[in-house]
């Protein structure tokens, strides 16, 4: 009850009701719970604020003054935890209640010509900015691990695979890199999603623009922002920002699913590839001897979570007209829940990945002799035979090995000339494993130099002396 | 560092690992700030599995009698809120510590033949159990309180609408049966939902079964599952029943969001056709005159945040082999949020339904004649003109008024008979707009004995004194 | 031009219209070119109507046979190809017209009283009705694929996994079991759509119910279904029964993509455990050696594809007041493609399961004596030790044998009593692969009894035999 | 069975597999039904590929001009149609067959070094350029449309909504223009999915690089790449500049949503804002009356359809290693549907815009004197009442008002100075609705000069004269 009347008291609308809400309408509707982490967002938009009013007249020096100070005290008490608890109704209210304690009437001045539409905006757009830079700074660091693992695996070859089938030999670091460059990627998506972003509400009213006239040119560089949002009822009923953000969130934890998923498959018995820190791995409750690779599992999880995200913030503005709804509430627990859980599982994969160690020696245990198939084809399209015809010949080849039980290595030269004269010349110079490796040496290819002239590539993409084009 | 040893020292695993997760791992994993909740659905089992150990001869009747005491102390230790702030890895592990401060080391064998595989997939039964009844609950309730205004609105007469554009005349208890009926229908889904959730995973082991030969029969009967489940890897890797418990939710919200929307639509000023209560509308922190329907937006938004939480369900076990993996741990926040959400609006819609006002004036000023259209044309289908002409003809009729700038049902009579003979006559003879709806007669449609039907099938159908064939 | 005037001719209103669509309108109004496939079930409904006609009154004798047959002219045409190329707005129109080429101006009499709100509501619930059963079809055949290949692999062990890591040896049965019962599950879900889709819209009109009073109790035993609906409102814009088909839809196929992930990883050269038949593997276009699991690949992918129209699905009604809105046309793309792709993937794999051939010494070659580590805790356990502390000190013995290099059943016995006196006697008693399995005996577990039983249940549910629990 | 033999001779793989697919895999398998339509741009990177191959001496100048020349053949068979019901398991395959009979068995030659991995990855990303350059076009279009409209619709004023309750006066424009700038967004998303799409596949070979030395660099400009791919097995196995363009296509399909929605709302009775041109109203079976809004009904359908497509396709690759999986099938029908969707829906959205025509008295006539209230208030803070109560006193006059059943500036004098003194003044101060609108002149407001300032603005960005930093 005490908290129903604090909000009455204080809320920022309600003269023309007779009582409050209704006690089930007033728990749908309070979003302190999820909003009250925009207060350092909020403060900040309300300082600028202040002194647009200040610059347009509505306010003099002293009561300015008053004010700022009454925000420092208030920024004092939310950090001393203030909002933990509170009984307000959102963050807007929550702040002006606590300007009042310090400043009393005075308090209600700073709302002239704002509204929740256009401050709620605002926060919002300062804290996916501060979003994109945490995120950024992971996955960068999630490359960089990357890079530093590949950099030790240009020697290590293993299959490599299509439909999960091995195909053709490949170098350890590649398949690392093959993880590294969608991070790449993901950097340039959440800097365009943060560009677009830039657009300041503040001093868009509640739909119309503000009946005040203050100076949101001014605004714009006080707080940052890259330019004014050119019509009020978009950018109050925009939500795209949001939505871009989580879009590129949704893809970064894809692509931490997609290596998660491929680390805890070489992590398994069967392929046998990596060994996981024991400070990455975990136990059962029941069966004394595993160690399972939950970080990779719950990587993988988070991504379905974070699409899920993604598609309530993609609903929500469906079918509704220009401005703003209060269905628009519903975008932070989604907004929230994607960047939060994505630097929750940042970390724990990049520490995951910097520690595991590989086995080089069950890498090379499984490389099959049938993965030099492509090699011969290709020997024999270099000796003019069309490729096509080259495939089938060695399709056969594959299957003559087959049926007298012998690795493709190992086909007798008679039985292999019968296929193509030149086979067993071709099956005598195939080489090492390291040899087939190198046969594929062009740009974004498996060989040495291939991988490292993409280790040195990525190195100046992600420390920025690089042309930045792969964003 | 305390929470972590105490973590390190209880967890359910570990003698083959040494040291502990690091730290950001242990953060992703750790499950305890969201699963917690279940420990009323794991101390039940966990009674019922001491007993069946007992029943197993694996237990004698002193150290059951040891280990329920001990469990009634944790009940009251977590009743009395231990589950906060602890610092286990999740809620199996909370409790055995929990007993284990109780019992010492006999805690330990509780967990004989048992995993936290089968553990989480019962208290999540269980669990869904709780909810599926919580729900069926409040979505009776919405649907008597839709009846209750509908009992109350069979004389009030507005215009049905489809695309968006007024239709036939209907009467307003007919709207409101409209919203009641897929609530019903959402009833049969939650029953159905909660039947196919009725298997018992309890003794099912990690993968395996158990290696304890308990009575799973007994066990079942014990907790009220409907059966067991025939395949332990089957069920410990099966989230089906959670997923189908959410689609039951989402579409309740949708439900629940299209009556939102219709009756916002009917609270703005141009349509005007309700007036909601003080308790139920919100003002606005700019504008003073504002009454804004914002229970019926949260609720349209939080069906676009269940449909979300669907999809997450509906990707996690995405290309997994059968048996437990991590991902699965995801299941818990999309299901308890899909839950807790509708549990939040369900109470405010009703209660925003029971005490809105219709507005008959505002209805009846909308009816327009055009909408007597199809009663013309009905009208001369009876005198055996084909259907398809008489639309014709009165879709000339219209165009007819239109240009003549007068009402369809005051188009003079000889510009009528122009069109058809027999027009003069009909038009004269349209009556009402009560006598209007009185033309739909048939079982399903909005005479007024029809609705009064559909009133008292409604009633029974909710009171269980129906058939029940409706859901 | 021709065929927009053709259209314009037949279409089903436009008598107030002056002019027809604008081109680039009438390409998104049209729905045949996806509509056209309801042909036959709009039939089945106009011969339905056309009688109710008769029997109201509304036809005589002479003209209801006129139109009787002339719907089975109609339907001749409709037989050789006559929707192909059709210029007509929808298959409502399309077969007005074409009854119109054969019984002239009564063509329209047909009209009376319905609408296409009702008509198409009835098309979609009889052709859902048709999906059903063809669904049910596969799924059955499916499963009893799976319990055939179960049946021969009673004696086969393997690894059973959970987290992708060995766990604890299983049958093959066991594993392809734990597939088989999802799909019991999902006919129960398919049938509970079908029983929720058996509402008759056919009589409702647009959205007041019809202005003819035809008998609609007559109607619905005619066309088979339950029973009427209760409102023509809901019933016009209700889209609930295709999205329960879609949904059930959704899960068998990410069961059948579970199934298909399983077998997949299975099919690769590390685990080795499958050999695809040749008639259900695919080669690469560059390797010659290539067999690649395509099958098992591409209904992993439908699974996503089949969520993405449930998506299309669960989104469409958002915010929309009751009755009929133009938004629900986009109902029959998703609905028609998650029937289509998942009719197409289920006998693929069907073949593909049934012609596969299991490894029994790839498998036996996988169980590694680590997987005994349960067996041993199980032991002490017996033995009276708190399983918490048995499994600390088999954990233990794993580090043990680690560090000694020894497989677990090798570690010396003088080492293994250091860390239980029991162990060494324990470790002598371990026994074949076999008797591990046969330890987990109980209902739902993977001895041979336990799995016998399984098959036994299993054959009862698919053969109807059963007690139907399962769905 | 000719088609499977057909299939079977020209596949470009099979010399290691006995007979062909079985049927029933083969119809899962197939994909030229859906991938036919990148024969263009199959073509364009088969002659570069050749020409790359020539260079690299692979192919002599003779061979070379006898490929090219073949492939003028092939497109023009394909131009004529080859590809309708074509056998062919895919595009490339049947492009193969073709060029095959033209020039035999070298037309295998052309294989050299490629796969079908690199070649789908380059087709579908020079669809992908199209794609935009058709969509972006499109865009455009229906922004000039908006702006066409806008600047015609600057007299006139409406009400402005938020949560669909009045709110303030604006300019129709103003409404029309905060449609228009989420397009100019969604251009710049648009040109950023294109621009991550310039990475060059081909020469990636199937996952490793190609075993022929080609100059990637010389490909990647003769095919208007912007960057050489820097991983092969990365590029083979990405698809997510498709979840880009879909993402890009699923904001833009939401915004054309909004827009539709709110003129459907507009367009209905109660409203009566605007009103359809008869070339984009459609009609009803049933009622005669009927105008109804089906093209903005089915643009907000079409975005539900389109998130679906944007769900599938970022499932897809959930749980995939990285590398080619045939999973990433199902990419095109969702990448096709979104594209194609949007191309029809654009078109038709746009000439319902250009053609409907505002109703201004409805509009005048919707204005309500509550909507001044804030102007009142806005009044008194500049009085220095701190807004907050001035807030509260003007929803005081509300409720006066409402009590004395007069409208809000018909409060009289002495009443309304009971409220506060300056509220008589003020009252008699408000002016006109033009002078009301004309208080919120700050940048982005509805005043006449801000909105012609947004009309100049939205111009310059649209014919590319601006700085182009809105995208």
């Amino acid at each position: 009850v005490a908290s129903s009347e604090a909000q009455a008291e204080h809320r920022l609308w309600g003269g023309r009701f007779s009582g409050g809400l209704a006690p089930e309408a007033e728990r749908l509707n309070r979003s302190l719970p999820v909003d009250y982490r925009l207060w350092p967002h909020d403060l900040r938009a309300a300082r600028a604020w202040a002194r647009a009013l200040y610059r347009a007249a509505f306010l003099d020096a002293t009561r300015l003054a008053r004010i700022l100070e009454g925000l420092d005290v208030v920024e004092q008490r939310l950090t001393d935890g203030a909002a933990i608890g509170a009984p307000d109704e959102d963050v807007h209210t929550l702040i002006e209640r606590l300007l009042f304690d310090v400043v009393g009437d005075l308090a209600g001045a700073l709302n002239t010509g704002r509204s929740r539409n256009d401050q709620v905006a605002t926060d919002l757009r300062l804290w996916c900015r501060d979003a994109v830079a945490a995120l950024d700074r992971e996955v960068a660091s999630l490359a960089w691990a990357l890079h530093a693992k590949a950099a030790d695996g240009i020697e290590v070859v293993l299959p490599g695979y299509t439909h999960g089938q091995r195909a053709q030999p490949v170098r350890w670091a590649y398949v690392l890199l093959a993880h590294a460059w969608p991070l790449v990627r993901d950097r340039g998506r959440l800097a365009a999603a943060a560009h677009r972003g830039e657009e300041l509400p503040l001093g868009a009213g509640a739909l119309a623009g503000s009946g005040v006239a203050v100076d949101r040119a001014w605004l714009c560089g006080e707080l940052g922002f890259a330019r004014v949002a050119p019509n009020a009822l978009d950018v109050t009923g925009d939500r795209d920002f949001a939505t871009d953000l989580v879009f590129a969130a949704g893809l970064i934890a894809q692509h931490v699913a997609r290596l998660a998923a491929e680390l805890a498959l070489y992590a398994s018995g069967e392929f046998g590839f990596i060994r996981l820190a024991d400070g990455y791995a975990t136990g059962s409750s029941l069966m004394p001897q595993k160690r399972n690779p939950d970080i990779f599992e719950l990587a993988r999880g988070k991504g379905a979570r974070i699409v899920g995200d993604l598609i309530t913030l993609l609903q929500l503005p469906r079918g509704l007209p220009a401005g703003y709804h209060k269905d628009l509430q519903e975008d932070k627990p989604a907004l929230f829940d994607a960047v939060d859980q994505l630097l929750l599982t940042l970390p724990a994969v990049r520490g995951a990945v910097a520690t595991l160690e590989p086995v080089p020696e069950r890498m090379r245990a499984a490389l099959d002799p049938l993965m030099l198939a492509t090699d011969l084809a290709d020997g024999l399209a270099a000796r003019t035979v069309p490729f096509r015809d080259a495939h089938r010949m060695i399709g056969e080849l594959v299957r003559v090995a087959a049926t007298e039980g012998v690795p493709l290595t190992d086909v007798p030269a008679t039985v292999a000339a019968r296929v193509h004269p030149a086979l067993p010349e071709l099956l005598a110079s195939l080489g090492s494993w390291e040899a087939s490796v190198e046969r594929r040496s062009t740009v974004g290819g498996s060989s040495r130099e291939a991988v490292q002239r993409q280790l040195a590539e990525l190195e100046q993409v992600l420390d920025g002396s690089g042309t930045g084009t792969h964003m």
